[in-house]
């Protein structure tokens, strides 16, 4: 692999309030690309200066969606330190989207690289204010300029940065969520375990419609049955049913969520049951009849835990925890984002130091 | 609407061999751009010289997928006329699809008014050669620079256009094709019925297996029960059965093509007996069985008709036709060909002049 090379914007930009922050609205002064031909395979690594990035119409990326991605969020600790959360995980999950769309793989530790030499030059991007975060959008497009349906034989990898604000600016807080019954996000066979822009796609209409009649998220059914659960918006959702909790199993159709194994191992490290296994609608509703649901949350990177306050399917409303943050789910919270933030100890080894 | 701005290009590129054309790898000099933005809604309509375009590393597209397009041709005819065929309902499936997709609905008549426009400024393009053709491909892809996952506020729909050579440079053959049961490519509930990028990213994985396996298509069953017949390749697909012929109904998960739409017309104009159902595999098989499956071929505006000559399920093999490309394919072929260029009556009404 060539050596990263660096060119230095000369026009800083001014920095956003960090109240003003909201998700993926800013982006830092550089970026990180990376060129991909069959001849050479991936090379001419660079970081430069943010900045539009100019394809043919034909560009394939445009027209057949041969595109991957990853989300992650770099922090500053209490004591200074820049950190990442098990960004192995996320470099293994892009590779394994890479394949499901037919997108050469990427070497994960050159990657890293490019993404901490990034930050560590945009590290005064990291926004002050002790819910905010750098979040990290790495992703990789299909660039050959031809319109046959097939693999593109050239790709550009990029990673831009963008300051965000809390999830929760007014503290965490309970969602009302929509069963989805008419739209599918995605199925068995299909694209829904890799991160990539279809199944993102399919979900925008169903999100609107949600929104429109009041509800905050879409909770996804299968697509075979409509009949078990899936995830919820772009989370990954669990239920603590009568001491238990439940997830959805990885089916195929699921994204295996960083946040989803970290909570899982959390939960089993507490002694607490966690089971992943085929969630059904109809369960759910006769734990709640028999006053067994006592949380349910959805998990991911950008909000980390989102509690659920209402479930809206069909004619029924369940409403949940009675419209307050359920223990479990404060306890998940604060333990991750306090390992993440470096408040608490990090036994399990999820942190990884920039510098 | 504003009216249409034209900027000629001051460097006409030269125009490759008609023999060596094949599909979308090469472009004309102009192409039509048009944006979309809350305050103007679509505006500013211009034909301009191709080339690349430049968009926000955070647009949209490159992330979540928001695209919509179409594809279809334009023909010299026999005595020099430039024609469309049936544009009107390319373009009534544009507005389906981005109704799906969550875009604003584009004013037919100003993009056939641009589409028009930029081939008649291109039309030296328009191949010679009796199977040639001038492929047209509107798209419109979300340009935001935002990673929220929601519906972009603004777009940019463009035209380009590709000379593009037969498909069958050495006449038209039956091709085989692999019946896929692993991967999916839609999905009730899901964008299959919508021309969008989702259902090509998910195809590519399957449409290279099956090449590695010596199979030139893809027969793609629903994704439900993986039972019944959904398309073939990027083509609508019929069966001649015992004197009848039947092809998949449009179930929500498959595209409604306008050369499906043309050779029923054409069928039912001829007293050909045609229905539009479920088609399950296993009748299929069991018509083969019993020396009545007589003809299968695809549809599409690329290849017009396909002619299927086997058909690889599980261990099964089924050949078809003997090889040869049957009758009924042919003169469907032929006619639709014909009035395309002008040759055939037009009786239906199918061709749009340009000039
Ligand atoms: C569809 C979907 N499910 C689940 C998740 C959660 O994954 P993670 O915890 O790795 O952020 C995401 C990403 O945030 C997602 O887009
Ligand atoms: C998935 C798919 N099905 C069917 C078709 C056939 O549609 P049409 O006859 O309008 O070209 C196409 C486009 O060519 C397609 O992409």
């Amino acid at each position: 692999m060539d050596s990263l090379h660096i060119e230095l914007s000369q026009n800083l930009k001014q920095k956003p309030e960090p109240s003003a922050l909201g998700f993926g609205q800013y982006f830092s002064d550089h970026m990180f690309m990376m060129e991909y031909s069959l001849e050479k395979g991936w090379h001419d690594p660079k970081i430069m200066p943010y900045g539009p990035i100019a394809l043919d119409p034909s560009a394939m990326v445009f027209h057949y969606g041969q595109e991957v991605f990853e989300g992650m969020k770099a922090y500053r600790t209490a004591i200074g330190e820049l950190v990442l959360f098990r960004p192995d995980m996320n470099l293994k999950r892009l590779n394994e989207s890479c394949e499901r769309l037919s997108i050469p793989q990427v070497e994960p530790s050159t990657l890293l690289q490019g993404i901490t030499e990034l930050i560590k030059i945009d590290a005064s991007w990291i926004p002050s204010g002790e819910e905010n975060a750098l979040y990290i959008r790495p992703f990789i497009i299909a660039t050959e300029p031809c319109l046959g349906v097939r693999a593109s034989h050239t790709y550009k990898l990029m990673v831009i940065l963008s300051p965000v604000g809390s999830y929760y600016p007014e503290g965490i807080h309970p969602v009302s969520i929509y069963v989805e019954q008419r739209y599918v996000r995605a199925f068995r066979g299909g694209t829904g375990a890799a991160k990539t822009a279809s199944n993102y796609a399919a979900s925008i209409k169903a999100q609107e419609d949600a929104k429109q009649s009041g509800y905050s998220q879409v909770l996804w059914l299968d697509g075979v049955e409509s009949k078990y659960v899936e995830e919820v918006g772009s989370m990954n959702v669990f239920f603590k049913v009568n001491g238990e909790v439940i997830t959805p199993a990885l089916s195929g159709s699921i994204l295996a969520g960083v946040t989803r194994d970290s909570v899982i191992a959390l939960l089993k490290s507490w002694g607490i049951p966690v089971s992943e296994r085929k969630v059904a609608m109809e369960e759910l509703v006769e734990a709640h009849k028999q006053g067994l649901l006592e949380e349910a949350f959805g998990t991911g990177t950008a909000a980390v835990i989102s509690p659920i306050g209402s479930m809206k399917w069909g004619e029924l409303e369940l409403s949940i925890g009675g419209g307050k943050t359920g223990k479990l789910s404060k306890k998940l919270y604060d333990t991750i984002t306090g390992i993440q933030r470096g408040q608490l100890d990090d036994s399990l080894g999820w942190r990884y130091r920039i510098e």
